[in-house]
This record gives structure tokens, sequence and C-alpha cells, in this order.
């Protein structure tokens, strides 16, 4: 009973805490200076976190090129390597200084920043795309067959002279955005109220807990992928294959492949994200593909092997293709419009009264908030980065980019790059901002199109694909790097870090990342031969997604299948239709109504997936049901346990595979009469 | 917070409760007369769960022959189904009699009766190892191929012939043994303990918390059940077959089954158990089994097919037998002295004071202890049943017997039978009284004499095997039926029901079973082609060691395996030697010693079953460990719905099995090598 009272006792003085204002629970505590931020602990903790990122980030590129946030394990497993090392260093007597929340958000940093690069790096889609495993798999009449095979080397050349523009586009605009803008960046302000409250009394007893939880979870799911291994000897064999459904949904892709990774990413991802995802892996595999093979022999050539591009695969890919695209381009004119309208009224208020009238409209405005404010922006100013150092920085990179790229792809021309150059910096701005108010980086938009632009304007006969997809690579690096970083850039200033610490915990992190991403990619790629075919374990969709968009904007429409680009016109309209009535209905309403590019991502691969990612919605929904504040407090735990095991699994996995050690055992699927012979013909 | 108090207030007026006598709570309830307590709904209740528990016994006769204790299923689920009969009566206003806990008792002892009778008839020993295809698989050199395959009419006349004689021989000691001699039966002691909490108000709370976790656990067993099935099309397909250890491991047995039924065993049967099994199990097919296969040629022919007797086969039987009996001999001479001891002194102790000396030593008397003593002595004497009629029953019983048991087995002669009937009584009180001290019933080993005895007296020429096999039916149908029955009437003793409501419930319960019974064997025989076949979903294990038995009293050892004898001496003398030391070094210590007769039951199985029963041990043991309070008031719940959910689908399984109906799916095992060979013939 005494227990109990003392809970109820804490439980008071927390919510008392909570109204308080945060920057004043932390006013004792000495901030401290750039230098101080920077220290070797949190280096080698962000290399360690950035390696586990990257394994995880990489294996989503390659498997369904869905990506959920993991900023809240970035935080926890930041949270709890410094905890273990700083309470270790206290018992031996060696600690010198105590962990900050400034810290934590450099390890923060330069964790996003180096596992960013694992996305856009394009390992996923533009630079795997320009590989022959893929072009080979899009094998397009004109028998235009340039590839570019990935090595290590140039992988790394490539993303050093591209990956550091980003950095230097968006450190001017660092004061307007979040200083006088007062841009929400909601990805980034959680992970700052995630880090504050890991540093007060109770949120550090919490994390606790959540530490706990994430690592029980965390030892299942790497046991569980480790238990899952031996029974994958062979296609088709394993859990990955087993069909929870029947045969018959099996062969359409109907089954619950026991991912613990996709249960976690459905605990973390929005319920309409999961049901858009079913929604339409159900459309396309339960309902379109089995009507359009129907039309076999009329429709397509009823004697193609099923993973040409000029049979069904090609509806797959290109109607996937044009809703995205659909969905892109709406989404890119949305939040450009939003983009302009939100700085004109910026300016026109600014010139009026000063008041920033975007902000966070969640927290009603009061004297603990204004404190808050003052001191975070007297931070944030401090410590400056001259915007001369800036320009010039960006300057110098373009430079020697020009001048090298040419030779890692000879299709791109030095003036593509410098038109890309000359934009980027405002298309970067663009990303920024519209990231600051949506959350939604658009990063891949822009990239698609740039492999239209360059692609078309370098035309069939001068390897345009090739070019394209490289262009797009420099455009994603940029855009990319410039909304995570502004997102970085909100939680400095909302945990009083300094500008200057977050800026070298930057460039050490994409340095990092320009390193570790190529390695562990190439590792995938040595360990696993079937990488990036169509119904491995690897299928890398986006890559073929990005090749064929180039083939496409190379070659237009001539060699689609029949009916194909009617389909494609058809669901490119619907996405921007259904975008458009999401927009109309009220935020109430829209939550009922799919998401177009959630859609189109099973068109390719199936709806597997998707089922896992509804079971991951279902425990938590039930489990919210049952308990809603420790679903809450914990469900991401969980979730981030979930995907991290399963991820850093694929570690292990791959240097088995690389070591010629086989999977000893198929667990395989047999119909009744299937069985029967094979039984006859092994009992022989 | 307000809930919180209230239900502190509430554990503390149930901790009072829990040190008030029993029978001052249920002071203010009168006790209904013994007519009263025999309803129409507590019959319709018994039926119902006379037929669960038929099919959970059965299934466990025919898959390993261990038996685990149902009291707590039993009385959980008579609880729910009379709850919910009387809140529904209630609510529509039809209710005449509120639920008593006598009539819960009645309904206990009718389905402990009946389903008892799954277990008595032999469906998985004495009975189905008269069959031919048992007969078939211990094929003797000397061409004794005499069988007796059951059919329903034969099955359902023996039984109703055989199975009342223990009622009435049990019936004039139940004041001796009760009143008198105050023996403990502690299974009968707990049920009852059990229906008295159910009737109090927490009780019932914690009931009907108990009921929803068993009802949960039901559901997910039964499912589990239904989805395995699926994947079982043919041999050693379905989760049954998966080797979790491997495939080497798989091939001597060691795998994890996912059988939800033998994992709530686990939880239920005491750790000794399971370590015991599990080490029998190492040591007979991770050892011995392995060893002996390598004198293949030499002590037994190197081409006889892996079923024969003749070979490796014979050692894992005889070598289990020799244990068995090793075990069973050594308990019977402890249990038989303990009782001639016991009543020893109860004599001469009644003869000088009239103090009772054995009872519950467990609790301290006080004068609560003696109120209730004196109600319960008060109730149990007043309806009585006289003792010429059961003299008179059991005579008239007898006779009938006498003359048609010659006519359903003309092996059988009639003077065996009468034999038999002279010594039963002296045996069924041996038994009720050992059980009473020690909870343990030796029907097994009373049956197996039985077999060993008559088996040589009729001698090979005139049928000695079924003879034996049917006079260990006669002789285990007695006993068992007394054991049970007198802890029965302790459970009444103990919640104030009438004997002579408890007779008649006995009697009708007794009569259920004897139909139901064989109607369920049936079921399963004729749905199951390859019922005790070894290997098979059903081996039905003991209906080949007691077949075997027989045989080895008729015939002698001349026709065992070389070697196989001497073995079977070292093991038979090594279990009476382990059970004299479990005796000799102390309760404490013994509660590290494996238990041979446990660790007999794998030899011939294999230990599969056993890494279920360890895996709910350990699930058990960390339950334990995170919440001991929880953990032992919702364990037995768990592991009753776990075992009961999978017990009762093998109803709806063996009606698809009749009907027709075939598993769709085979989930398949095979090695990396062969797996390339099958897939090859197949894509061929």
């Amino acid at each position: 009973m005494k227990k109990k009272e003392k809970e109820n006792q804490e439980e008071k003085e927390e919510e008392e805490e909570e109204e308080m204002s945060v920057e004043r629970i932390f006013e004792g505590k000495e901030v401290p200076s750039w230098r101080e931020q920077l220290t070797v602990r949190a280096s080698v903790v962000s290399f360690v976190l950035s390696v586990l990122f990257t394994f995880i980030v990489m294996k989503f590129n390659l498997t369904t090129g869905i990506i959920p946030s993991l900023n809240v394990s970035a935080g926890l497993l930041g949270f709890f390597f410094v905890s273990v090392w700083t309470k270790f260093l206290d018992k031996s007597g060696l600690l010198k200084q105590p962990f900050t929340r400034q810290e934590n958000t450099v390890i923060q940093t330069c964790v996003v920043a180096s596992s960013g690069i694992a996305f856009s790096g394009g390992f996923g889609s533009y630079l795997f795309g320009m590989s022959q495993v893929i072009a080979k798999q899009s094998e397009n009449a004109g028998g235009n067959k340039e590839y570019k095979n990935p090595t290590v080397a140039w992988m790394i050349g490539f993303l050093f002279v591209v990956s550091f523009l980003g950095l230097f586009s968006v450190v001017p605009l660092r004061k307007i955005m979040i200083v006088d803008f007062r841009l929400t960046y909601p990805s980034g302000t959680a992970t700052a109220h995630l880090i504050n409250s890991f540093h007060t009394p109770r949120g550090a007893k919490l994390a606790k807990k959540q530490v706990r939880v994430l690592g029980k979870y965390f030892s299942f799911s790497f046991l569980w992928g480790f238990f899952q291994w031996f029974f994958a000897a062979g296609d088709d064999c394993g859990f990955a294959g087993f069909p929870t459904f029947g045969l018959k949904a099996y062969k359409y892709k109907f089954f619950f492949d026991f991912s613990a990774t996709y249960v976690g990413v459905g605990m973390i991802c929005p319920y309409i994200v999961n049901i858009s995802l079913l929604v339409g892996g159900i459309l396309s595999w339960g309902l379109m593909w089995p009507l359009i093979e129907t039309r076999k022999g009329d429709w397509y050539p009823a004697d193609l092997p099923s993973s040409n591009i000029r049979g069904l695969q090609g509806y797959k890919i290109f109607i996937a293709i044009a809703t995205i695209l659909g969905d892109g381009l709406y989404n890119f004119f949305k939040v450009l419009g939003q983009t302009l309208l939100g700085l004109f009224y910026q300016l026109q208020y600014k010139n009026m009264s000063g008041v920033p009238p975007i902000e966070d409209r969640s927290s009603p405005r009061s004297s603990s908030t204004s404190y808050n404010d003052t001191r975070r922006t007297q931070i944030f100013l401090k410590d400056q980065i001259p915007t001369s150092f800036a320009i010039g920085g960006y300057i110098a990179i373009a430079a020697i980019s020009m001048a090298t790229l040419p030779h890692i792809f000879p299709q791109l021309k030095w003036y593509y790059i410098l038109v890309i150059y000359l934009v980027a910096p405002t298309m970067a701005f663009c990303n920024a901002y519209g990231c600051g108010l949506t959350d939604w980086s658009l990063a891949s938009t822009y990239g698609m199109l740039a492999i239209f632009i360059i692609g078309a304007w370098a035309g069939a006969a001068h390897g345009g694909v090739i070019a394209g997809l490289a262009a797009c690579g420099v455009m994603m690096n940029i855009v990319s790097t410039a909304s995570d970083l502004m997102q970085d850039f909100k939680t400095g200033y909302l945990t009083l870090a300094s500008p200057r610490s977050m800026f070298v915990s930057q460039f050490i992190g994409t340095a990092m990342g320009c390193v570790i991403s190529p390695c562990v990619f190439w590792l995938f790629y040595k360990a696993f031969a079937d990488l990036g075919q169509s119904g491995s374990e690897y299928p890398a969709p986006y890559a073929l997604v990005f090749h064929n968009m180039a083939v496409l904007g190379v070659e237009g429409i001539s060699n689609l299948p029949k009916n194909c680009f009617t389909l494609c016109c058809v669901f490119f309209g619907a996405a921007i239709l259904v975008n458009l009535v999401r927009d109309t209905v009220g935020r109430k309403r829209a939550q009922f109504i799919p998401i177009p590019m959630a859609m189109a991502i099973p068109f390719y691969l199936g709806p597997y997936f998707a089922i896992d990612m509804c079971v991951g919605s279902l425990i938590l929904f039930i489990w919210q049901r049952i308990n809603k504040a420790k679903a809450e407090a914990f469900g991401p735990a969980v979730a981030s346990g979930l995907i991290c095991g399963e991820g850093i699994w694929t570690l292990p996995s791959s240097i088995l595979a690389l070591a010629g050690i086989k999977q000893p055992i198929c667990m395989k699927f047999l119909s009744r009469a299937t069985n029967a012979r094979a039984d006859k013909f092994l009992g022989a």
C-alpha cells in the first residue's frame, strides 16, 4: 500500500512539472559551450547507431521502400547508450562531464544525418536502379541496355560530392525558418520533446522503462529473425512464404509473412496509411491483376516470363508509377502553393507588426511559453555560422562536383549539373519550408522531376536513362538533406543545443553516412545474389520503379503494353482526385479516405507487408482499448524494438551469406496433391 | 484513486473472511435436501462436460498416455455453465432454485465418474491393445495373432458389466475412510476448496476472472488447433512435425511440436515430472537408441522394418515396460505397506483413545476447524446408504458379469472372473486407502498384475494375451473407480453434499461414461485411419505397452531381441533403486531426483511432448518470478484453457476426417539438398 501512495504522490508532482515551462525546469542547469557539446563518446555512440540505422534503413529500401520514422528509436537508443556509458564511467570515477540534453541532440542529429544518406543515397531507388540486374528486368524493346553496376568506390565518391550541398544550402536559412517564421517541423519538435523529457527526473524514469521494453522486443525480434533463418533454404521456403490464408491467396501475395519488422512499422504508421496499403493491395492483387490476367494473349503476349515488363509486370509497375506521380505532383503543387502563400503572409505580417503568424497552434501562449521562446532564441542566436562560409562552401563543393561527376557518369554532362545546382537551393528552400509546415519531405518527387527533365534533355541516344537517374541523385540529396537538417535545427532550438555544434555534428554525420551507407549496401549486394530480383527476399521495388520512370521519360509511352497507358492516366487522375477530395472534406472525414501514394506501393509488391502492418495496427488498437496510457507510452518502444531487432539481424544474416553458410532446412508449403507426388518421388 | 481504495477495502474484508471457519461463512445458507441437490440442469451440464472431458481424456490416451488432473478445469467450467444458466433463468424470472455448492459438487462428481471411464475403459491401453492394428505391430515369432477389434456394441456391454462394481465396493467404506480415518485425499480436498471458494463472494469474483482467462486461452488454443489443421496434409506435415532444433534432432524426436495441450499440461504437472520426462527422453533417444542403432545387424537383424518389435522398437517397448513395472511394483509395495501400517495404527489408536491420528496436518486445529468437522460429519452421516444395498448390488453385478463376460471374450473363463471379483474388493480398498494417503492411484499397476497372473494362468495355447488384457480391464475398472469415487466423497464431505445425492450422481455419471466413452473412441477409431500406428498423430503408446506385457506374461522372455532382457533387468532394478533413493534422501532433495515412471514414458514416444511440457513449466516459472500471486491464481486457468481448447478441437477435426474433408496444405520440412531435388522434380 505504501508503494502505491508513493507513486500517486509522484504522479501529482509530475503533473505539476508538466504544467511548468520546460525551460524553467532546466533553468538551474548550465548550457555547455558548443565545444563541450561535441564529445568523443557522442561520436562513438553516433557511429554505432549510424551503422545500426543504416542497416535498418537499407533493409527497408530493399524490401518495400517504406521507411518509417526512426526518430523515437534513435532517441531512445542514443539515450540508452550514453546513459550506460556515463553510469559506467561514473562508477569507475572517470566521468568528467554529465550527459546533457544538448549532447543527446548532437547524437540524434549525427545519426539522422548519417542514416538519412542510406535513403537519399538511392540504394533502393535511383542508384541501384542503374544496375544491370534492374535494367534487365525492364528490358525495353529499343534494346537500350545501358547500366552502371554499383561499386563501393564510385558510390562513396558520388555521395561525397553531392551530400554536403544540402547542408551548406540550408545553414543560412535556419534563422529565417526557425526563429522568424517559427515553423512547426512536427518530427523535429517531437524529437525535442522526447529528448527534453529524457532529462527531467520523471522522463528519465519513463525512458528507462521504455528502453527496457525496447530491449525486450529487440531481443525477441532478433531471435525470431534468427529462428526464421534456419528454415529458409531456397525460394518460397520459410516463414516469409507462409500461405496463412491458403495457397491460392498466397499466389496473389495475400499472406502474413511473420515479419516482426513490418508489424512494428504498422504500429508506428497511422492507421490510415496501413489501411490504404491494404486497400491498394486488395484493389490491385485481389481485383485488377487477376482481371488483366484473363486478357493474357490479347492485351499482352501469353508466352512472356512473368517478370517481363511488357507483360503483366508492366501494368503493375507503370500503374504504380502513374499513381505515385499523380499523388506526388498534387502534393508538390499543394505544398508549393502553401509555401508561397505562407511566405507572402510572413513577409507582409513581418512588415506590419513583427508577430509571427505561423506557429505551433496546439498549445496556448502563456508566460511560460514566452520564457521558453526568449531563452531558446537567445541560445540559438549565440553561436553564429557566417553566411559567407556557407555560400563559399556551397560554391566550392558545387565546382568540385561539376568537375568530378561527369567522370563517374559520362552521360551526365557538366552543364546538366550546373543547371541543377542553380535551381537546387530554391528547391531545397521549398522542401525545407514545406516540411516545416506539413512534416512531408517531397525529396522523391523533386528527384522524379529531375529524372524526367534531364532524361528527356539527354535523350535516348545519349544515355538519357543513366543521366536522368544520376540527376535524380544529385537533386534528391540536396533536397532531402535540407529538410532533414532543418528538422534537426528545430530540435536543437528546442533543446538549447548550439547551432555550431549541430552543424559540426551534421557534417560529421554526413561524412560517416557517405562511407557507411555504400559499405552496408555493398554487403547486401554481395551477400544476397538475388538482390533486386522480383519476388526475392530483397526485391528493391523502387529501383525498378525509378528505372522505368527514366525509361518512360526518355522513350515515351510507346513501349507500354496494350491499354496500360489508358489505365495509367485513369490512376494518375484518380490519385489527384482522391487527394482533392481528402483536402476538401475536412480533416475528420479525410482520415477515412485512403492515401493514393500508400495505395500504390503494394501494386508492384503485393499486399503481404500491408497485412503485417495491419496486424501491427490491430495490436496497437487493441492495446489502446485495454490501456490507452500504457499503449501510448510503450507502443513506440515496442515498435522500435521489433523494427530494430530484425533489422540488425540482417547484419549477421548477410555475413552468414557472405561466408557461404547456407540455411539448412526448407519449410515448404505444398498442396495435398503436390505433396503426394513429392513424397512418392522422394521416397523412391 | 477511488477505485483503488475500494479494492483495498475489499481485500481486507476478504482476508478476514479467509481466517474465518469456512462453514461459519456458509452458516446462513441452508443445505438443500439430497433430492434438491440433483437437478435437471446439473444433469444437462454434467452431460455436456462429460462429453467434453471424454474427448480430452481420449486425446491424452491416444497421444501420450499422460493424463493430467482435469479437476480444476471441470470445476471452473461447471461453475461457468451453471452460472450462465442460472443468470439467464434469473433474468427471465424462471429461476426456482439458486446454484449451491452442493449442486456444484454433484456436477463435479458426475463428470469425474463419467470421464474416469475414458481412462479406466482402457481405450488407450488394454482394450485397444487387443486390436489387430496393435497385435500386428508386436508380431511375435510364435505366430500368435489373436486379436479382438473394438466395436461399439461389445465395448458398451463390457463397460456396463464391470464399471459399477467399483462404485458398490466403495460405498460401504466411505464412513471409515472419510470420517473415521480422516484421510487427506489431496485432489478431492483441493476440488472441495475450489468449489467452496466459488460460492463465497470473493471466490465468485475470482472465479469469474479465472473463467474469463480460461475462456481466452480456450479460444486461442482451439483456433490454434484449427489453424494447424490446414497445414497437416500428409505424414510429417504441419506444426506437429516442426524440426525446431534441426532435422537431425527431429529424426530422434527432439522438437517442439507447438501443441498447446502439452504446454498446458506442463503448466499443471509438477516441475520434477516434466524434468523427469525430459531426462528420460534425453537418456533414451539422445543416448541409448542411437547407441543400440550402431549394433544393428549384431543385436538385431538389420533388414527389419523400424516398427518391428524384434528390432530397435523392441528395446524401446520392453525397457519402458521394465521401468514402469519396477516403479509400479515398488510403489505398490510401498503404498501397501503404508496402508497396512496406517490401518494398524488406526485400529490401535481407535481402541485406545478414539482420536484419529492421520489427518490433514497442514492446518493447525482450531475452534473453527472443529466447528467445520462437526457440521460436516453431521451432514455426511445424515443420508445413509444401507450397506446391505451395496453388498447386494456388488454380488448381483458380479454374477451378471461372470455370465456375460465369457461371451464377449471366450478366452476369459468364468472362474478367472470369479477369482478377480473375490480379491477385487480388497484391492479396491487398498487403492482407495493409498490414494487417500498419497493421492496416487495405482490402478494401472493392479491391472498389470492381473495381466501377468491371468495371462500366465490361461497360457499361450488358450488365448492368454486376450484373457490377460480382459482381466486387466476388469481389475482396473474396479480399482480405479474405487479411488476416484472416494476422492469425490471427500469433496462431498467438505462441501456438505449428501452422500446419497453423490451416489446417485456417480451412478448416473458411470452410466453416461459407459456410453459416451466407447462412442468417442469409435469416432477416433473411424476418423483416423492410422490410429495406433507408431509415429502417427495418435500412436496410443500404452496400447502397445499393455499388449506386449501380455505377450511377455504368456510367452516369457524368449522372444526379446539380444541383450534386451539384460537391459530390462538393469532398468527394472534402477527404477526400484531410484525410488529407494528418493524415499531416503528426504523430501527436499527428492525433488531434484527424477521419477522413473515419468522417465519411461518417452522411451517409446520420444521426448517431443516432454519439450512441450518443459516449455509450459518454463512459462509458469517465469510467470511466478514476475508475479507469484497472479501466476498461482490464473496459472491453472490458463493451463486448463490450453488443454481444453485443443482437446475439443479434436471433435470437429475427427468429424472433418469422417466427412472426408482433408487438409489442403502440407507444411513440409526438407533439407537444403532434398529441397533442391524436390524443386527440380516438381518444376519438371
